[in-house]
């Protein structure tokens, strides 16, 4: 991936990562990110109600700047510490503010990392002059190995856009392999392009792309306090025609989808990720009721981790969903292409062998037809593994 | 337990176990009960869109008769079958009428176990005439352990209340380990008192026990497709009088509370149960969206089973909960005594060794202040280990 990120990190942005000692020595866990000073930012937060001091600060910054500097660490997520947080965060962006000559509201902060801890100010305050002096074109992707906590691999994704007016690159990385769930789990992702685009734009693009990739995806449904998902545009190519804007607009959709089947993939424990598609239903919005419940199902997830077709759990996840007025008749679940159940009962021609064949196969698409309309949704979703409670079991110690 | 439900067994109650080699050979895996000629019965069943042949069966037959048999199989849930389901759930009513020379519609049908497989309906009906042969008054014990799954134990609880008019009889059993969350996972329970009660009242006690008993637990967040918890009164004892009914009232409520707990407690892979008191909340529905976010949290139960007094992740399960405008510098959360968090904040007195000693005590109550109002509720759980998913991922293998 690095290589690949290197070559193609968009114009128009400049970036660093050290290795502050925020919680382990010698490991990136901070990073900086530039950009030029025309670019426009869209960018959304988690909706939890204990939302940690860098979301809030960074909301109230976006309301009333421009934002120029993303300052990033990870090892400490800055959540649940009252006013210490908000002081902390602050002290962050007026240090780098002071560095860097711009007003305080110009840069945003995002945190991840345990909860409830103070930060160590001290060593943050001493790494902001090295990010600062740091900064350049080559460190892209040292920032995504700098935003890591749990993740076993950093998470990019790139994409180079032909349009009428050139050339114009999306590029994006994340983190995340825990609390992961729609809204967002602990999940940062910072998506840059050097397009020159509007903020109305850059925010309806945004929340439509993680409608279709952050919010379908999940690993164990927590949503943390810090999830940050921010769309930048540079401007340092040109502006896009309006011929190109579908065709862009599907690359920067790729590049999210992209960075969020690799979260699943990397998610903690996780040995077979698999997607739940949900088909012929009356409205999108009970197809996902149906995905969120069987992705969401612990006996689905262990099924799937030891690769056995026990669709009685499927079977009984659908029917929790909460769909009003199912008539489980009209029910056909697949593993990819066995039918597993038809009409709402086991399928007569169904053979177990078969059932266990397709849970072996590379791809694992566990495909639900309602049988009630013609909208369809689907989820991306992880195996539960004994792994996961190890890795979330010791996290702290 | 064994010895103590045979002592106490309920009048007008008789019983019978057998082996019948459903699933696995010699172990207890059918039972029969049946309630002396003027009993009342009220039921409540599974709320799963895909609910089993028995359970719509027993639906339909509580609606137009008057329940004198219980017909119950492990090892089988007779779900997902389609119409064979239904014949076979219907066989099995028909066959014992035959024997017992009653109605059909008299006879409820209970099953649990794996989903999706035919009944071995040779077995089931060769077992039938032991079962009514063995009706007896010293098989309670043995019933208990003829329901169960994947449980480690039976499950009994059981009061003697004294009423103005002598003495009253509840004994309750139940299955149930896995697929537990409130709307009843794949539970069975039933409590029979020796009582003289109109259906009517008994209809109300069940709803109100069963919501502050088992819909208040929670081990894996999975609803069955088979759930139904039976409240029946034999009429053999006497009728309470009056000024009885409020102390009757509590005893089967404590009855349905100890068998709740004993479901979490045995519940698949637990180490470690524990309690989500919520407080000071606007409503009990408030209080519930909270205590079962928190309770339901995976990281949470990981962070349990560790005894790792992680409260960052209850924090967060409290922020994503979906209470409305929260104001979090009223949240308190506490370890038994240990304060965690106050004002929406890591508490300046809190040491890590207070948390880590709390997480060790015999009983854990993670207690949740919201400070908006005077209601509570409260969920039990358990915490998430290895072992629950080694269970369910070799539960069929």
């Amino acid at each position: 991936m690095d290589a690949k990120l290197e070559q193609i990190a968009p114009l128009g942005l400049r970036s660093s990562a050290v290795a502050a000692g925020i919680r382990r020595q010698s490991r990136l866990d901070m990073a900086l990110l530039e950009l030029s000073q025309h670019s426009q930012v869209a960018a959304l937060f988690t909706l939890n109600a204990f939302s940690a001091a860098p979301v809030d600060l960074s909301r109230k910054h976006l309301s009333c700047a421009q934002p120029r500097y993303f300052l990033i660490n990870s090892g400490n997520a800055n959540a649940g510490m009252g006013e210490q947080g908000t002081r902390d965060a602050l002290q962050c962006c007026t240090s780098l503010a002071t560095l860097a000559k711009v007003p305080t509201e110009s840069i945003l902060n995002f945190s991840t990392g345990v909860i409830g801890e103070p930060m160590p100010m001290d060593k943050i305050l001493k790494a902001l002059p090295v990010l600062w002096n740091n900064l350049g074109t080559t460190a892209w992707p040292q920032v995504a190995q700098a935003i890591m906590t749990t993740d076993t691999r950093p998470k990019g994704a790139h994409r180079v856009c032909q349009t009428s007016v050139g050339e114009i690159r999306i590029s994006g990385i994340a983190k995340g392999s825990g609390m992961i769930h729609p809204n967002m789990g602990t999940m940062l992702a910072f998506v840059v392009t050097d397009a020159a685009l509007p903020k109305t734009v850059l925010h309806a693009w945004l929340k439509e792309c993680v409608a279709h990739s952050f919010h379908r995806i999940t690993v164990d449904g927590d949503t943390s306090t810090n999830d940050s998902c921010v769309l930048a545009a540079t401007a340092a190519a040109k502006k896009p025609a309006a011929e190109d804007m579908s065709a862009l607009k599907g690359e920067v959709m790729a590049v999210f989808s992209d960075l969020a089947k690799q979260i699943v993939e990397d998610g903690e424990g996780v040995t077979r990720p698999f997607v739940v598609s949900v088909h012929q239903g009356a409205t999108v919005e009970e197809c996902l009721l149906v995905a969120r419940a069987v992705s969401g199902s612990m006996l689905v997830k262990t099924a799937v981790h030891a690769r056995d077709p026990n669709w009685g759990r499927i079977l009984a996840a659908v029917g929790y969903a909460g769909i009003s007025a199912l008539d489980v008749t009209g029910v056909r679940i697949q593993l990819n292409d066995v039918v597993l159940v038809e009409r709402g009962a086991r399928s007569p021609q169904y053979r177990e062998a078969h059932g266990r064949q397709a849970m072996m196969e590379t791809d694992l698409d566990i495909a639900i037809y309602l049988g009630r309309g013609d909208q369809n949704a689907s989820i991306y979703s992880s195996d539960l593994s004994a792994e996961y409670v190890r890795i979330n079991a010791e996290y702290r110690s």
